[in-house]
């Protein structure tokens, strides 16, 4: 069984687009999971605490921003950080995000507006 | 005339409020003509196509983020890019924005979603 979704070129890659995606909190955790991981992981295998529905709304911006590339194995919808393409199109932004300092505010950030 | 108003510590800097600043193009446009310039710049001298009442927004949200520091001169709000605490505190992100990569896209970004 094979039925991939469409995916944009690198060439259309958007600054905005990617930026939307990657504004809210669990998309940037999925990509940051993803990154770690170092392999390719099912929509149900992450650690996201969002209904079914919501997670597939997720999964589907962050393919339309060039982020993740979707192709499924047998049922199983798998999900791959497009890692080399990110990092030709906008140089540096997935480092910037995957950093320890950026790490360690992501936490205080999801759980609620820490700055005064 | 000094009336400073008030700045987040670096220690505050919080990953999503920094994200949700720079997502906006007006105020990424605003980062980008403070790094740019190497220099201070009045509120009123930014090339930016927004009201006024709009700009003081932008303005507040990228100080509340730690991103712009501002001081009055006068009667004038100047804006400083507070580069050195942003690189201390997410290390590589504002270079990321500033790529020609980043930059070419944000002129179609700007101009709306481009990515089928």
């Amino acid at each position: 069984m094979e039925r991939t979704p469409s995916h944009p070129e690198v060439s259309k890659f958007n600054l905005q687009q990617v930026l939307e995606a990657l504004v809210d909190p669990v998309r940037r955790s999925i990509v940051t999971q993803l990154d770690t991981a170092c392999e390719d992981i099912a929509c149900g295998a992450f650690d996201i605490s969002v209904s079914k529905s919501t997670a597939t709304h997720h999964f589907k911006v962050l393919r339309e921003a060039g982020l993740i590339r979707q192709h499924y194995v047998g049922t199983s919808r798998m999900n791959t950080l497009r890692r080399a393409e990110m990092d030709e199109a906008l140089p540096g932004l997935l480092d910037a995000l995957i950093t320890p300092q950026a790490q360690g505010m992501s936490t205080s950030g999801s759980a609620g507006k820490g700055v005064a």
